[in-house]
């Protein structure tokens, strides 16, 4: 949640996964998360707290990097906000070379962790050269303006949307899941129509947007990342009824297919439209 | 079809309609319809030859105009395009105060009347100050390029669309309808990664967009119209395969709801990235 007490350089990397990653043929995303932790050798941290299930969440990526032979791999379990300040859990997060955020409900996950010695101990690590991985819940978590609700269906819906504080590893963005399978554009123009100063960030299933601590940015595994960016768009939200459609005019959109690489060396050059983006998701907490 | 035959200064107006259009209840957009024609005492034909059940279509309209006290209207039965020849007919039609044209599907319209003396006579009952209405097949046959087919799903993917040659009442844009309800963002965006020149615009359920023969252009109905423009857009797409996702960076797109009122005397100011679509789509044939 911290917006400003990480003031380290930042070393490690994000990895932002839309939900539904393939666990058990390929494993594209989840075998990059591993070798962004350097390797199946290292400490991985799978932190279930965002689901009411979380023996079963852990049962299942147990499995997964179990059969990727990573052999120092253990469950965060926690139930209450007591246990996310434990302050040798938190240590041992603070130490980990990767940690895997679960799905589950983002709400959940904040309200047992926020402001917490994990919530510190997340950005330790991540500060540290940690991977920090998050999927569905967990990835909408990753950003410091949460989604947290959202009805919006066919169209932009004034008031439908609302917004709660994350963890915060990025800024100025506000991150959606499951996006092009749940046809979640609707609710991310909301999001921007309100609050047109965070970039909205759709992230479909199986597909990952990789944030490297080099300042570069992947799209990895078996879909695209939609990026709205309001900020020159003229509306009359301020003005129209809850539950009205807003006038949205120049709205930038960018689709970014899996395979795009962005911002480091040897990459193509990054679009001019998409310049202000890469700062902004670069610049993670 | 004809893009340069028409130079007569255009007197009528063109009301483009997403399909479905409320036909029982307050009947909002064909009563609009009967207005532009100039009231219920004018003459209203309905063309049916985008559909294979033209008397079924028919009896639709004949009931929607009959309870609207539209007491001259008849239907345009078009089977082939010795009929859509016909002089005599293409005289009334040229002469009517208003077209209806229903929806079926656009390529069979097309292959009916594309250039024959039907097409010359929509074209002169425009010009001489007819309104010409268009629902579902009958609106992605207004344009000059006019969308044919396409599978796009989930995301954009070059080689599922494709275009045909429609009437060409309107240049330079490409016509989608039952757009939200049926999820059609990933095609228009398709069609445009393809053909930059077209402005994408994708029409709601029970939604039109009217363009004036003043220059105005007004949403109404029950949904939105999306314009999708990437004249300055970044992509891949020349360079990838069939089937893959193309990048498509800097996409502007413009969400504008039902009750929005652009160019005309009174309106509000258009926003700026708005007025080349507004400069477009009112230059009609």
């Amino acid at each position: 949640m911290s917006e400003t007490a990480h003031a380290d350089p930042r070393r490690g990397s994000l990895l932002i996964i839309g939900g539904s990653e393939d666990r058990e043929d390929d494993m594209q995303i989840l075998e990059r998360f591993i070798a962004l932790c350097g390797g199946p050798d290292k400490r991985i941290a799978v932190l279930t707290a965002a689901s009411r299930v979380p023996e079963r969440m852990w049962a299942i990526y147990d499995a997964a990097f179990g059969g990727m032979n990573v052999t120092s791999r253990k469950p965060v379990h926690i139930a209450s906000r007591a246990e996310a300040n434990d302050a040798a859990m938190a240590a041992e997060v603070a130490q980990a070379d990767g940690i895997f955020i679960t799905g589950g409900d983002q709400k959940r996950l904040l309200a047992l962790i926020g402001g917490t010695g994990l919530d510190e101990a997340l950005h330790a690590a991540l500060a540290r050269g940690a991977c920090i991985a998050g999927t569905s819940a967990g990835a909408s978590a990753m950003s410091a303006h949460m989604l947290a609700d959202g009805k919006a269906d066919l169209h932009p819906e004034k008031g439908t949307v609302s917004l709660g504080a994350g963890i915060g590893f990025v800024q100025r963005v506000v991150i959606d899941q499951h996006f092009s399978q749940r046809q979640r554009l609707a609710r991310l123009l909301t999001v921007v129509a309100q609050n047109p100063f965070l970039l909205g960030v759709g992230i479909d299933e199986d597909t990952a947007l990789l944030i490297e601590a080099g300042g570069g940015i992947e799209i990895l595994g078996a879909g695209a990342v939609t990026v709205i960016d309001g900020r020159h768009m003229v509306s009359n939200v301020a003005d129209i009824r809850n539950r009205s459609v807003p006038e949205m005019v120049d709205v930038r959109l960018h689709l970014l297919p899996s395979g795009s690489r962005y911002g480091a060396a040897g990459d193509t050059a990054t679009p001019a439209a998409l310049s202000d983006f890469l700062k902004i998701v670069t610049n993670i907490a």
